[in-house]
């Protein structure tokens, strides 16, 4: 694999051996050919994900947002923005013909539905206890969970890490 | 969706308005009743997911991990014990028999797979412009692309994120 750029982008705290926070420096992964670490540039960041997962649920203001995830306005109004300048959201006249301003999913941003299946899958299977208050998707019709994500081969045969290598390659989207 | 437990863990950076930054409180998802927030806990570091990767690529020892990443020894330090906490790595002596410590990925390691492989196909998609060098994920045997990772009900029928909804239930894992 590639090692991604080392551009410090800020800052941050981890534990040392004795439990006291330190600051740390924070990487940028802009210019990485990998698309693992430069995924983590846009979505890298918990309250991005959990932005786009409100928006796929439909929300769509500010206040809405705010009210959903308890987050602080100026955490909230840094990562719109972020996610605008990334392209995973767009701004939007109000629909009800108000004078707010909307946040909706581009293509983008609706595509990253599975990145936010496979963290609930992984989590609902390894992060929960038993009895512990949960939620978990279903298919709306028939009510009953969904399946679990699955990698395949082109020609249909269930994939384990094992069985995939990385290939560098131009990319030709 | 329920809110996160607005448990203050650290700080981070945002840019604010005039392209300054300023500290942000960063929050603990810990307790959330959502298991996308809280796989966040766990994983939405980034170096964490990236050492997933090469854990996954088979490196197991402190320097390997290092001069693939390139991390700061405090960072990587910090963050394998982090994982090592959170289950998703283990530590084992040595497999050659010398003094080194090994890091090996536990079940829940292992299950972290799907979240880097739906990570790495969404910036395959769209974080890349035409002619960039990138890698992608190939099956070993055939050495043709992987599919994409799709979500489908419990019949078998495709699903889209409006084919869904969230429910909650009392974890039995």
């Amino acid at each position: 694999m590639m090692q991604p750029h080392k551009r410090v982008i800020g800052a941050g705290t981890v534990r040392n051996r004795n439990g006291i926070r330190t600051m740390v420096k924070r990487t940028s992964f802009e210019g990485d050919s990998c698309p693992i670490a430069r995924s983590l540039d846009a979505l890298g960041d918990g309250w991005s994900l959990l932005i786009i997962r409100e928006a796929l649920f439909g929300v769509r203001r500010f206040g809405e947002f705010q009210g959903k995830l308890g987050t602080a306005r100026n955490i909230l109004s840094a990562r719109l923005r972020a996610l605008v300048e990334h392209g995973i959201l767009a701004t939007a006249p109000a629909s009800d013909g108000s004078a707010y301003q909307e946040y909706v999913l581009t293509p983008k941003g609706r595509g990253a539905f599975p990145v936010l299946v496979a963290l609930r899958q992984w989590s609902e299977e390894f992060a929960f206890a038993q009895g512990e208050l949960s939620n978990i998707m279903v298919d709306r019709d028939s009510g009953a969970p969904v399946r679990k994500l699955e990698l395949r081969a082109a020609d249909g045969r269930l994939l384990d890490p094992g069985d995939t290598e990385v290939k560098t390659v131009k990319s030709a989207p």
